[in-house]
Formats: C-alpha cells, structure tokens, sequence
C-alpha cells in the first residue's frame, strides 16, 4: 500500500510533531511569488479565508467574525486572552499540561486576576469541577479550555465543560490550536465566544499566523481593552474592516498557502473527512505500537487523533536522544515527550501523512529498536 | 539592457513598496520544504541567520545580541520599546511620520512616560531640538528614532542625533526597520543600544519575523520589564540560549528563506552592494520622473534610497487609483502616499530591482500618463 499524499522532496522528514507539520507540495508552492499587501488581490485572498474559517466553524450570520493575527498560534491566544477578560474580570483557567499553564502566565502578564483548576500533567478537569468553582466564585468572568492539549494529546471534555460553563453565563473562550479543522466545534454546539487557532495545525498550512473567532457583540465591547498595540484583536479587525487590509505587515506568503491548504481541506470532504484520515493513523499508529510492546499514557477514551503520548521503554538501551536520530535518519521527525511523571515520546497523527506512511514509521521503529538493542518496550513502573 | 534580476513569474506585478517586497526565486524555493522546528537542523538555521545578522551591524564580540520574534516588524519594535524604557522611565519619541507616532502609541499602551518630538509629515528631527529636550528633561531614558521613514521616504539624521544622545547617555533604540542591509548602521559608528528591522525589507526575505539588535547587559537588564508573554524579548532570548530554539513555533518557511536571502546579500557584496544597487535604482528613478516633470517631496540631501515620495500632478484627469491600476496592469505596484499636507504617492527602490526594471517602470509610467490624457506633471502649489 503505498501514500495517497505526495512524499516530502529533497528526502526531507515527515514531520510527526504537533506543528508545523508536513504540508503538500501544492500549499508550499503557492509562496513561489510575492504579493503586494495593500494590493485588491492580497485582500481578496484575506477576505476568503476569513469567510471559509467562519464556515468552518459553522457560522452562516454575522453573529461571528474572523480576526487573524501575525505570529505564532500562542500570539493569537494572548490576544484573545485580553479581549475576551474585562480589566476588572476574573478568568478561569482550566489546565492539564503546557499550554493551559501558559495562559495563566499569560494572564499574568495582563495583569488580570485569575484562578487555575490545575489538574497537573494530563487529567481531564470535570464539568462538575468547573460548576463549582463558578459557583463558589462569582466574581468569574472568563472560563478558558484548551480543546486538545498537546503536551499529552488528551482531548479535553469540551461539550460537557461547555454546558456548565454557558449555564452560568460566563465568556467561554477555547484554544483549539491543535484541534480546529479536524475535530468538529461549532459555535452551535459548543457556544463558545472566542475560539483560537493557528495556520500550521490540521487546515495544514505554514506557521506565520493564527486566528480569532469571536462573537461580534463581544469584540465590539472589548474596545481599550488591549495590553499591547500589536495584539490588539479589536483594532486589528477595525482596521482589516475599514481597508481589507492587516494593520501592519501580513505574512503574505503564509496566508496564501493557507488559502490553497484550505482548498485541499475542502476537497478532502472538510472537518469529516480530516478527522477520518488523522483518527485512521492514530488508530493505525496506536495498534502498531502496542503490538512492539509500547503503552500508551492515555486510556482510549482519551487519545487524540493529533498527537499520542507513549512511555518511553526502560529497557537499558533505550535513550531517547538515539531514537529520534535513528527515525530522523529514516525520515521521520517524533516530539519529545512533556511528561514530569515519566519518560515518555510522542508522535503526531496531523499534517500531510497517511496510513502508509504510519506503516512506514512503524517499520522504522522497529528497525530501530533492533539497532539499539532493545527487545522489550515496556516502561518503568509510576 | 536586460535586468540582472530573474523577473517575476505567473505574470505577477514588480512591488515598488516598502516591503513585502519582491523576492528571487531562489529565497521562495528555499520554502519548498518543511521544517521541524525542534530539530537541530532548524536551530542551526537560526543560530546562523542571528550570527549574520550581528556581523552585519559590525558586531564582532559578545557585547549585543540579535533577538528574533515572530510577527510583523511593528511587533518587534514593540517588543524593543518595553525592552529599552524602565518601567519608570520616560522615551523620548523623535517623530516625522507614521512610525514615530506608531512608537508612541506602543509606549501608551505600555503605559509608560513618553515626550513627543513632532515634526509632522517629513521635517527631520534636529540634533539641537534633541539636545535641549534632554537638558529640559533629565527625567528621559531612552531616546525612538525611526532611520528612514517610510512615510515620507526621507532618511534622518542618524549619526548626529546619536551623537548627542551618546553624549546625554540615554539608551538609543534605532528603529531602522526599512534601511538595514541597505544602509550602513554598526554598533561602533552610531552607537545603539537597540536597532530593530525585519525580514522583509533590505535583506529581501519574506515576511513573518522582526529582530532586535540589542546590547547584551540591556538586554539581561530587562527581565520582568516585559507586558507581554508573546511579545517579551528577554525571555525569547533565554529560552532561545538555552535550548537553540524559538520560544513559540517560529515561522520556519520564512527562517529559511531568509537565511538564502542573507546568502544572496553576501554574494551582492553585503551592505555596500545592496546600497549600490539601490542608490542606482532611486537616481534612475527620480531623473526620469523629474524628466517628465514630477516633483519629489524631499530635497536632495533627505532622499533615502529606500523610498520615494512624489507630488501628484494637479491635472485635473490625474486620478490616484486609475494611475494605479493602469501601472499593476503594466506589472508594477506602486505605494499610495501617506501625507496631510498634499496629495502624493511613492515608488520603493528595494527588493530585486535594478535600473533595467525602473526604466521599464518609467516607459510604463509614460504610457499610462498618455492614457490618462495627463500632458503636465506638475503638483498643486502647497
């Protein structure tokens, strides 16, 4: 069986990261020229994926708009962070790993106050939890959920959460940077205000900017609301509304691979049929790789289609830093793991990659693992 | 003549502005492929694009570093604004057009103390004005001053404002966003303390990052000082010295291309050759525009060879968006003008341009004049 997708050139590595990831030929060579950012046709192509974002996310009205904003997918989230809490609001983060810690730290930076449901490296926070903490503090004004967290690949009980955090009516904003164009959110069924993410996730374009969804009525109210001039999500909309314009410099290349990795989206059937061939490899990765002995950290119910967590062996030889170098040489690139708990690894589902070339991977890590000696995959005990 | 430059492909316009500019071949196809950005091939791309980038400002010891950050050039001159003032400090913001009152803007949202000097559209700050303000006001600690200010075009008087801002010993931060590359501006001759660009303008890359150029004691000064995670250059700095990497996912496309793009800036001849070549461009530019009677904004002496402002002809069948699109139809996109005192429009000189390309742009030029019916150049009097 051989890969649908065009193979990396150059012998390049797949990249089984959580982005940026391995992107099609097609979207790489839309930056083969450069355009004018104040030009008619650059404005059309930032007019397009603005709409196709907002369709992505289920919004046919204009109760929602689409902001993007220069830099990485974290940019993004700090500036939604400042629109979505009032100077004298109170957020509510909800965190299980890297990226829910880093917007506390973010919102410390802001200078806002707020209060962490800490559930250390990878436990879901529970609906029953957030009741309780929003009952016991009114004062809540902001309740951010990463959707899929990364450091561990656990997909967070978004629709449950969601529910308790709209029956007390408070601002729900969701960083979906890993999740968004693969897994199904829309603002019908999750409600959420203010969704986050990024170019170089699963619409599968190159880094350079990420992406605000936001209901209208409340951007419109975050007016002064900014803590920096280059974040500022409100201004950066009042201006992309009056000219069609970015207010200061776009990444024009990036934006136009992001249009033709929009098309590829669509042809691919959309969110369905994303989520099908990301949820194919991880099926296809997870089985291959418990069939070599490895475990994974998370129970099924938990496990991502974008990126799966597993202990690394405590096999004598086995030494993390050999096994990356091993698979690099055999073109693919895997993620450290961000466990405090254990040794662990992970590998990507996202991106330009199918089932044989999860195959391919899994062949490489055996190959590996003889090479290093290591004939028994299973971790040390917690 | 033929141009030396390849030209532009799929029929795409020449962009005479200020950045995005238009780029070779060769920088776009050093983005035809992916990149981990927690690999070690990628680090050795950053390491390498921040080592030239301190050997282009004359920077031969440890004494500076060179900080990238993702975003457009405004995030990096932002990011330097809340490095370079103490947070009970005051800046001194030199301002002769849009990005002097940018910075001032940034130093609000900081919330920081700030005094203007304001001379308009296009006067150049005189270094008397600036000695006086920092003898009336001792309070000052940093001194803004834009390079070559795209605005207007003109190129201020750098070397004698940072003599007397030496002299008072204040920090100097040097946004020289459109000119470094070009122009020659080392650490030893002008004496800076900050000196901020991007990598879309001389260097000829794509956008997608700023840097900053920043004195190393400073910069370890600076801890805390930061209003922004995303935007904080201290700590982009050292998690960047203690693990080679981007603290958020850089722009990988844009890194490699950049690093082809300081390639071709070397065999060019460095800074001197680029100059060459872009002083080439504007004398060939304003002597065939003053042939067919346009008239510059600046004199002599301020014309930068970055950009260049004309007055539009007073023709009453002169038209701005008609001159416009008639000269994208001829493969040129030129640059609205941003004066209040008359109407105007500019012509960059940088990217890959050479004087074939201008003569082609003025024959165009005189063309689209013919089908304007515009027989006489010459602006309304102010």
């Amino acid at each position: 069986m051989t890969t649908r997708l065009a193979p990396p050139v150059f012998g390049e590595p797949y990249l089984l990261t959580p982005g940026p990831l391995t992107t099609s030929r097609q979207t790489k060579e839309a930056m083969l020229r450069d355009w004018g950012s104040w030009d008619d046709d650059f404005k059309a192509v930032t007019a397009e994926v603005r709409r196709k974002l907002l369709a992505m996310a289920g919004i046919t009205d204009d109760s929602y708009l689409c902001v993007p904003m220069q830099g990485s997918g974290s940019f993004a989230v700090e500036a939604a962070l400042s629109t979505a809490i009032p100077k004298d609001g109170k957020a509510l983060i909800l965190m299980n790993g890297a990226y829910g810690k880093r917007a506390a730290q973010m919102v410390d930076y802001l200078g806002r106050a707020h209060i962490d449901l800490d559930k250390g490296d990878y436990l879901p926070p529970q609906p029953d939890e957030v009741d309780k903490l929003l009952s016991d503090n009114p004062g809540i004004t902001t309740v951010f959920l990463v959707h899929c967290e990364t450091s561990s690949g656990i997909l967070n009980p978004l629709k449950a959460i969601a529910e308790v955090v709209k029956r007390h009516n408070k601002i729900f904003l969701v960083d979906s940077m890993s999740a968004f164009g693969a897994l199904p959110i829309t603002a019908e069924d999750i409600g959420f205000d203010l969704l986050v993410s990024s170019a170089n996730k699963c619409v599968e374009g190159i880094p350079g900017f990420g992406f605000v969804i936001v209901r209208k009525d409340l951007l419109q109210a975050s007016k002064g609301r900014a803590h920096s001039l280059a974040l500022d999500l409100y201004e950066q909309w009042v201006y992309m509304e009056k000219t069609g314009q970015w207010r200061f410099t776009p990444p024009t290349h990036a934006v136009v691979a992001f249009r033709e990795a929009l098309k590829q989206h669509e042809a691919e059937g959309g969110v369905d049929g994303r989520l099908k061939r990301y949820s194919d490899n991880r099926d296809r990765l997870v089985a291959g790789m418990r069939k070599m002995g490895f475990k994974t950290l998370l129970d099924e119910q938990w496990l991502s289609p974008i990126i799966t967590t597993f202990f690394s062996p405590a096999h004598k030889n086995f030494e993390f830093g050999r096994f990356y170098n091993e698979l690099k040489q055999r073109q693919f690139i895997i993620y450290p793991g961000k466990l405090t708990l254990a040794e662990s690894f992970r590998v990507g589902c996202i991106g330009q990659i199918d089932v044989p070339v999860i195959d391919e991977l899994l062949a490489a890590i055996a190959e590996t693992l003889d090479v290093m000696g290591v004939d028994d995959c299973t971790p040390a005990p917690l």
